[in-house]
């Protein structure tokens, strides 16, 4: 039922355009896909985040695990009817969030215990019951417990935690593999901004079936040089015929650099909280919509955008909404910022397609 | 364009059902408006408030008037244009909020002063500066400046008040008439709990060729058998032939007895503001989706409810949303909510045409 068909590479580039088969329909790739950590894109019923173009949403396992519980999640067959979302859904295994969220978080080499952000309660996670919660999940691409060391942390320091993480996502293959679940597991490379460790981690978990692989620990306060260093440095070592996906990106130009390195799948919460902040991509560029010369503009954010915000509302309009402080603000510049980057990266696999990147 | 017709008067109440016809289309009545005073019903899009069943809707001249300001809504040719709404709208004079949110207000037998509750700046509003207002908001129905006296106010008060508003109601009939709009104004009944007052508004108000009339200054803390009395008595009182208000209702009890006294036409904040607190109409109650009962239920809300959220999410979801504080939940809860009273009303009209009310 999984499978990942490259249709076309491009001559140009190691961009490549493909489809990744999964039994809630298939994912053109390159894609992005907009953040549900909480089962919900903030703001957007599933009907209009179906509407921004999204083909396959993130929902964030540390967040359900506490917050419905895999209990609740699994009596409604898992995530896709629990949030109503019918199409593919990616979880991510919740390591970043134990490490960047918890109140407080103790690394064993079985796994960790951390005392959730919600209410102080402990919790242990480990490689197993990471694929257990993502299995009740039914997310059709799960993620493994991994250790995403933090920015400018030493080589000695990252060096330790990769070692973690490798023997983590070793035991999470060999379990999900057992578990002969029809859900692909992802590898997550680790290596922080250490071609050395980056190159190590990608060579040692190219030698595991994994259903596709990630870069992980990117977006976490590194320069733009350093990013595209990591990612021109780790995706071309990665094994080709599997989907290659870097966590956490949503910047165009970061995106567009990625692709063109043959990265496949991105994902990032920006689009929706930038919205949250005013914050609207308007032709590139990222515009408040509170600025007083909108007072009176009666055009759409972006003339050339067919988004449901775009084709039915102004900018005085929105901009009333947002000092207004009205809901449906959050709503309806999500939809538009969710849209232009999924349109983004659609418009470069037409491009890859018609041998133009 | 516009034009009243009662399609079927009840043999056995005052029940009436009718079409009000707009140029923004028919209003059939009798109708539950929802409440967009911002032109926004909260945390809807227009789309979804379609859905919802609702025919018309309702905004706020202080509110608009104060932002985005009148200038901004006439530039889009309108409210409907501006929030994407093309079918019909009602505006509330504002005269309610001058007296209940401005941080100060004088009254003068020409109008009023009051300090905005947004930036302290001050404001001056008469009879023809209201009309103006929405004029410019190109509401369907336009309501006249009125003085609510508030609950308790004593005969004297609601005497002194009530010659104002009449004073003030005259003037704004005779300025719309000589205006010549296609839009319609309403006359507003005040007089307090006090029948002879009610009596007396009536009688005036009803020898001036107003489109319609509205019972206000209901629901301001009164029980329910004093409103229950106020309507009773004045509802009669009211020009048959033409359509009947009564402002601010949308408890289902109080519906029901309305419109068998007569009534056409209601608004309510009630369905979005309980929603906002997690409170939903169920079979009827209403009742907290917080409930640790509903944890693990799989069971739309209410299982004879065709509304959206009804037909795509359990109640364990719903609460799940409102325990995480996401937006969602207040679009989701508010539209089963504004729903149901969309429904409750219509459902009554059907009833009064198959001679059951």
């Amino acid at each position: 039922m999984y499978r990942f068909d490259i249709v076309h590479s491009s001559s140009k580039s190691k961009a490549r355009a493909g489809v990744l088969h999964t039994p809630h329909g298939p994912i053109h790739t390159p894609v992005f896909m907009p953040v549900g950590t909480q089962a919900t894109v903030k703001g957007l019923s599933p009907d209009q985040i179906k509407q921004t173009g999204a083909q396959v949403i993130l929902a964030n396992t540390y967040h359900l695990m506490l917050r419905p519980g895999a209990t609740c999640i699994d009596l409604h067959q898992g995530l896709h009817r629990f949030m109503n979302w019918p199409y593919p859904i990616l979880t991510d295994s919740g390591g970043f969030q134990v490490f960047s969220l918890s109140n407080q978080c103790r690394i064993f080499d079985e796994g960790v215990q951390f005392k959730s952000h919600l209410d102080g309660s402990y919790h242990d996670l480990n490689p197993q019951k990471v694929v257990d919660l993502q299995k009740a999940f039914r997310s059709d691409i799960m993620m493994p417990l991994d250790i995403c060391s933090g920015y400018g942390a030493s080589f000695q320091q990252v060096q330790a935690d990769l070692e973690k993480t490798h023997a983590w996502e070793t035991t999470a293959c060999q379990y999900w593999q057992a578990l002969q679940t029809p859900q692909w597991l992802f590898g997550i490379v680790q290596g922080g901004t250490y071609p050395e460790l980056r190159r190590q981690s990608a060579e040692y978990l190219s030698g595991y079936p994994f259903a596709g692989f990630a870069i992980g620990g990117v977006s976490v306060g590194e320069s733009r040089q350093q990013l595209e260093e990591i990612i021109g440095f780790t995706a071309p070592l990665l094994p080709d015929l599997k989907p290659k996906y870097v966590m956490g990106l949503g910047l165009p130009e970061n995106l567009l650099f990625a692709i063109q390195e043959g990265v496949d799948l991105f994902d990032c919460v920006l689009p929706t909280r930038l919205a949250r902040h005013g914050q609207v991509f308007i032709q590139g560029k990222r515009v408040n919509i509170k600025r007083a010369e909108f007072e009176f503009d009666l055009t759409p954010l972006d003339p050339n955008c067919a988004c449901y915000t775009c084709q039915h509302f102004s900018r005085a309009y929105l901009r009333h909404l947002f000092k207004a402080k009205e809901l449906l603000s959050q709503t309806l510049l999500s939809i538009h910022n969710v849209y232009t980057l999924v349109h983004f990266v659609d418009h470069l696999r037409q491009e890859i397609l018609s041998g133009n990147l």
